[in-house]
């Protein structure tokens, strides 16, 4: 079976059914890729690259998250541009949530195709066929988006009334983070009365939400900036309703501001997402206070090369997590780091002395930022006490427009 | 329609089907997510965030790289991990070249499906369920793959004597990335040897790739650096042939430096990728040679929020394009500067004097990382003089098993 030399490279297309290549089964169907685990398989069994769910972790810090915004009378609509799994937001529905956010109008579509009927799309929508759609989805779930430019609450006018629904209408105010929404009261009163003076639309409040907020580390700070920026929202709903637009809806929040936000008394509605989950960045927040969230998130990898005595090399990079806000850390290997992301490839050095595991082995990693995560996988793996409970599908991943 | 106010949490789940909701058309099917685009549309017309080709770039960079393969007598085997499209594929076959690698065997599955019938794997396929599936697989397509490790070998041959298939295998060597790979001629030589000596397996010679080579910025440091990759190369197969294991191929090289590999006379294969494309990365290097590529992917985004003078935002975050490699650049935009990836936003910063763009706008981005951003994207479009020609299904995205 030696082959020697070098063959000359061939001028045409040998790629297309070669018959020089002496396969069998050329006319045999491509084989399917199998699911990557089966109800009741033990998670050493699962394929990797997966994602997977520690449902006991989940429900935890869905019941931690719900309690407390029950015991603060606001309600809870959590994101699920986290998540992207509709599977998930029924889970929180059933204990209490009241809706849910996305980011996209794209997004919204296989969680309304799950029975979800009420949702915030909790960013501008800009451009003729996201705004049809919206109008389109607005005939089948209570739909509310944000503004902050008079010529878009006005797109979102006619699309109603092409499509013969009514969209909920909510001026974005930009609360310090400096990316979309209206910077003044001023400005959010002639949104409102622009989206009031048209049909198919209805004033509906306020979007007050800090994105970078989330990320202070240390508790007292990011409870102080959380408190500035509540304000800068009562401010404006006051000014409104001087004028008489009432704000229903102050929606706003997430999971590093949720612990101030909730007892603030401003917010009519919290919107946290990465709660459910947690990952190595909120990981490294300052967690001082009552709300200890716990993580239920794990990318399952393979150690599919041990070259040395200091390095493995799991088949999970950049195409499995991504690594905007850090690389990846083993769960419970002490250790093992997680030193690069390869694109389908994590290096992990070994310290001298510890336990390098073999190759085959499997490895859970703790994803450093959840969403984008979430937006690389088909299945989220769930999981209760080592064993798979069920593949719930992350339908709206990809869904970014 | 003023409301004022602020409702009770509910306690229970008002988000199924919630009567309390005055929507119509509760009943329908949920909308479906329309196409991006349509042959014949005009770019502007494009739904966004939106991967596009530009046909006339990519054409020249296939032909770029055909021609340089042709003319130094060295096959071309473009890296399909690049691009997850078997249309892409299919047009480098077209034009010569030899066939496809995948870095992963699920990559495999769509490119066998579209007819590709010559597929190396340019990594390590470790795992009961992954190794089955190559061994399926290699009855339908001449499949090769790379080892490292003996188990390894051991497992491939089990599972080619229960397929009645045979694998072509491939020894890796590490010439330098510290990746995967043995280290050195003899490990080479024991794996060789026990590759030959189990059924349903064949010895094919060596992978000598170098990845993080591909991105030294300078011309000339590249070039010895390829040199030096490429003669621990050629004296591990001088150890292999001296024992009568001849390496039918020896395959490697990449973008970077397959300027400097295809005349060295030592790899009998090359595997660029990212050459089809370009990407942000890639474009820093010093193309100080004859091989020069041009930008064919971009990633089309829309304008969604221009809050103020000297800051706009795009559609355009972390779902659509990745930042390990820094952030996307604005093509032909002077003045405009992407400073920030949010998860679905870009911050584009307006230089004082500068053209700022109009809400709804569309604009062109250059991803830094063309690998990764191809994985965020369901489809390709496939543009000619700014004409929509063709919508290509990315078909592996997500397959990273």
């Amino acid at each position: 079976m030696l082959r020697g030399g070098r063959a000359a490279p061939s001028s045409g297309g040998p790629l297309l059914d070669n018959t020089e290549i002496d396969v069998t089964g050329q006319g045999l169907p491509a084989p399917e890729l199998p699911p990557p685990a089966r109800v009741g398989d033990p998670l050493d069994r699962v394929d990797t690259p997966c994602l997977v769910l520690d449902l006991d972790a989940f429900d935890h810090n869905l019941r931690i998250m719900q309690d407390w915004a029950d015991r603060w009378n606001v309600h809870l609509r959590p994101h699920a541009k986290a998540h992207k799994c509709p599977e998930v937001a029924l889970r929180q529905a059933a204990i209490g949530a009241r809706g849910i956010c996305v980011q996209k109008v794209s997004e919204a579509l296989p969680f309304v195709a799950a029975g979800v009927r009420d949702i915030h799309i909790s960013n501008e929508v800009v451009g003729a066929s996201k705004v049809e759609l919206l109008a389109s989805l607005a005939r089948q779930a209570r739909l509310s988006v944000c503004v902050d430019h008079a010529d878009n609450v006005a797109d979102l006018s006619r699309a109603a009334a092409r499509q013969g629904s009514r969209i909920d209408v909510v001026v974005e105010l930009d609360v310090g983070q400096a990316r979309c929404g209206v910077s003044s009261p001023i400005a959010a009163l002639e949104l409102a009365r622009r989206i009031e003076s048209l049909p198919g639309l209805r004033f509906a409040g306020l979007q007050a939400y800090h994105g970078s907020l989330q990320h202070r580390r240390g508790h007292a700070e990011r409870a102080a900036a959380s408190r500035e920026a509540a304000v800068r929202a009562r401010e404006c709903a006051h000014v409104l309703a001087r004028h008489d637009y009432h704000c229903a809806i102050i929606t706003g929040s997430g999971t590093g501001t949720a612990e101030f936000d909730a007892p603030g008394g401003i917010y009519t509605e919290l919107q946290p997402g990465s709660y459910a989950f947690m990952d190595g960045d909120y990981g490294d927040n300052e967690w001082a206070g009552e709300l200890r969230f716990r993580n239920s998130l794990f990318l399952l990898s393979t150690v599919m090369s041990v070259p040395c005595a200091d390095r493995v090399v799991l088949d999970a990079g950049l195409k499995s997590t991504t690594i905007e806000c850090g690389l990846p850390r083993l769960h419970e290997r002490p250790g093992l780091s997680y030193v690069a992301a390869n694109d389908e490839h994590g290096i992990v050095r070994v310290a001298a002395g510890a336990a390098a595991p073999a190759l085959g082995a499997k490895v859970l990693l703790v994803p450093s930022h959840c969403d984008p995560t979430f937006n690389l996988h088909d299945t989220l793996v769930a999981v209760r006490a080592g064993v798979v409970e069920g593949l719930w599908p992350i339908a709206a991943r990809g869904l970014s427009r």
